[in-house]
């Protein structure tokens, strides 16, 4: 989405409180009331915020308490009080200073959320106070309350929860372009997806179902397979301790037709060398540059210095097509926001639908980020701006305790936890560093 | 084609006779005749052959008269008498020692042409004595008799002229794959092509009409802009008198969808430039590599300096596709054959019409060579393996001064020249060096 088109945090109201001092109740009145009372427009403004504050390990991610009176919209603008956001692999990558199109720090992540509209700008006609919608932003949607473009707001159907709702716009506007504006999927067609249990992999993959007879390759380790052979992966591949390469070379001998790469590097090679005549490789990540939690130049210099690297001539020779792809430097509104609506259809016809992973309130970003940082994930971990309530933590605690292992809740227990805090609005925002 | 696939001119008998040696009546025989009768295929066989005896100029170019007895046919081959072959830019890089995978001189030229069936061989079931078919070879095609696996040659139209159908392969299959495989044209969308009027561009201009909607913007001398805006180039552009690429940006500032790139260097860089975001780019020559007639080792070393080199990086921060296609290193037979019978549907419903735009009788061949080279032609420049009569010659000639100082026949004035021929099979076959 272009700078006109994204009003990014650079318009979000900046000041910072101390994560101490205790917000105004407004804040945390149900965006409904809160709305339709001129009165509270005039009371100032306190939402907390994920800070990146310097590039680094997870302790550079700070939730803070943002207080401020309430900003005037700029026409064409909403302001919408977010329930779920998406983590992303570009957060991951941005903690590290590692995702270029990420301001410098301080600055708040977050790439794409879904909440209620709360106010609406000039000129603002298909959008009201009230509204469920998707929002998406290049940066600054880890927050509660947020200022956003109305073109860049996308009407939730009734039956989508927020969790779906924030699931949906980067990874399935990647998954989509890729394989239908870029790779060109056609019935009969192979496509290998790279890391096929995480979010882009599983929004792939449903995708692929839209088209007859489309044969899928997916890389996950083994515990995965039987999730996303459900989800529909034909050939789940364990990369961890198979040679990718041989197992599909086994399946079919003469390659894939799609290649759709995350990882960067030499993969990216394999990628290239995998693809039948007429294939398309397309290259949307350099994963592979992340390993540890910080930045390792190491590894960036190998995925670096691994990098496919092709002439005109080396293409025409092999008759093999290499795309990249990147959502954040799409810089056509009107673009994103037709896939935006074809898939939101795809949605109502029941033919997509986000599989939550996980979510976490905005206290436990270290945890979520871990999950996805060691691919622990099956589909898209959810961050919930709203704070997590001590009975609720330690109920799940127990819970977790006694069933499972894992730090994630499943989505069934942070939905239940929504709904509580829903009827709960006033209660006091907690902040934590 | 793939060897395996493509008997090639390996097996095509290759002893050569004196060009003066006279060959034998059953040579010049109606194809039907010596085929339907068994003593006809103990005679030897002569035939004229376009033979390519080193790389340089238009002189490495003979036409030889070679004698042998019929050739045994292996299973699965047919035995064609050509009566039209096509020109391609292939042939003028191969005559300066530019393509890769024209065998080592001495070697006949030709990758595509049309004829009937004089024999057939062992198993096979699907093509008869007398049927016309297109045939196509990696090399070896300019020849009046010539032995293919029977798996690529394929059925005439009743309609089809031999003209066309040595017209369709190379130009068509090229235009066919590149839009609808690779750059995968749509309803919509914008296509750049440049030498618009050269067979790949007037195959990719009617196959882009086989789609609503579609902008083609076509580069060509000014001269034959009508032509080509009557074929449906939506934006004629003269690239010898004007910046192609400032033209388009005035007509369409976003750029074009599709890029179709037959130059190289340079022109490679700035299709790429012009590509809208998720647009493709499409590399299929490198025209520029071919100025003089002879190899230009500045033009080549100029050309490939200047060729597009990207990193995955790269075409991830722009959100581009870069394809490269090459017809000769397609190896599925399958893929090849499944395209043709495509095409021929497409020609049967009426939807593309090869545009001729010249005949040349073997002996002229510099002169087709020329018009091509010179880049004359608006369309196919077609050979004729039979021999040009000394009448219609001189008919010609004195039509040609009368009317049209340049030395090409249009279609009409050959395909006459092709019935006179017919009507004449006996005539002595001449040869000339």
């Amino acid at each position: 989405m272009s700078g006109e088109q994204a009003p990014t945090l650079q318009q979000q109201p900046e000041q910072e409180t101390k994560p101490d001092e205790p917000p105004p109740a407004a804040a945390a009145e149900a965006p409904q009331e809160s709305a339709s009372s001129p009165a509270a427009e005039e009371k100032p403004l306190s939402w907390r915020a994920l800070v990146l504050t310097g590039h680094g390990g997870y302790e550079k991610i700070k939730l803070q308490v943002k207080t401020q009176t309430r900003p005037q919209l700029q026409a064409g603008e909403v302001l919408v009080r977010l329930k779920a956001c998406g983590l992303n692999f570009a957060e991951l990558l941005g903690k590290q200073g590692l995702y270029e199109l990420l301001p410098a720090p301080p600055v708040i992540l977050g790439m794409e959320g879904s909440g209620v509209i709360e106010a609406v700008g000039e000129g603002v006609t298909d959008r009201k106070v009230g509204d469920r919608v998707i929002a998406m932003s290049r940066s600054g949607m880890w927050q509660e309350v947020v200022v956003v473009s109305a073109n860049l707001t996308f009407p939730m159907p009734e039956q989508m929860s927020f969790e779906e709702g924030a699931a949906i716009p980067v990874n399935y506007i990647t998954a989509y372009m890729m394989l239908f504006e870029m790779a060109n999927v056609r019935p009969g067609k192979s496509v290998l997806i790279h890391m096929a249990a995480g979010g882009v992999g599983i929004a792939v993959t449903q995708l692929c179902q839209t088209v007859p007879d489309v044969t899928v390759f997916g890389t996950a380790s083994a515990s995965k397979h039987e999730t996303i052979a459900q989800g529909g992966v034909t050939h789940p591949i364990d990369y961890r301790t198979k040679d990718y390469m041989e197992e599909i070379r086994k399946i079919s001998p003469k390659g894939v037709d799609i290649v759709l790469d995350p990882l960067g590097g030499s993969d990216t090679q394999k990628g290239f060398s995998l693809l039948k005549p007429l294939g398309t490789l397309v290259v949307y990540g350099a994963a592979n540059c992340v390993t540890g939690q910080k930045k390792n130049l190491l590894a960036m210099a190998k995925t670096w210095y691994n990098q496919l690297s092709l002439t005109a001539l080396k293409l025409m020779q092999s008759n093999k097509a290499v795309c990249g792809f990147h959502l954040g430097y799409i810089t056509d509104g009107e673009l994103i926001s037709r896939t935006m609506f074809k898939l939101l259809e795809l949605y109502d016809q029941g033919k997509i639908k986000p599989r939550i992973d996980s979510c976490y309130h905005f206290e436990q970003v270290t945890d979520a980020m871990k999950r996805m940082h060691e691919r622990q994930n099956i589909g898209k971990v959810i961050l919930l701006p709203e704070a997590k309530e001590e009975e609720a933590k330690e109920e799940e605690e127990a819970a977790e305790s006694k069933s499972n292992p894992e730090p994630a809740e499943n989505v069934e227990k942070a939905e239940a936890a929504v709904d509580e805090k829903e009827e709960e609005a006033t209660e006091e925002v907690k902040a934590e560093d």
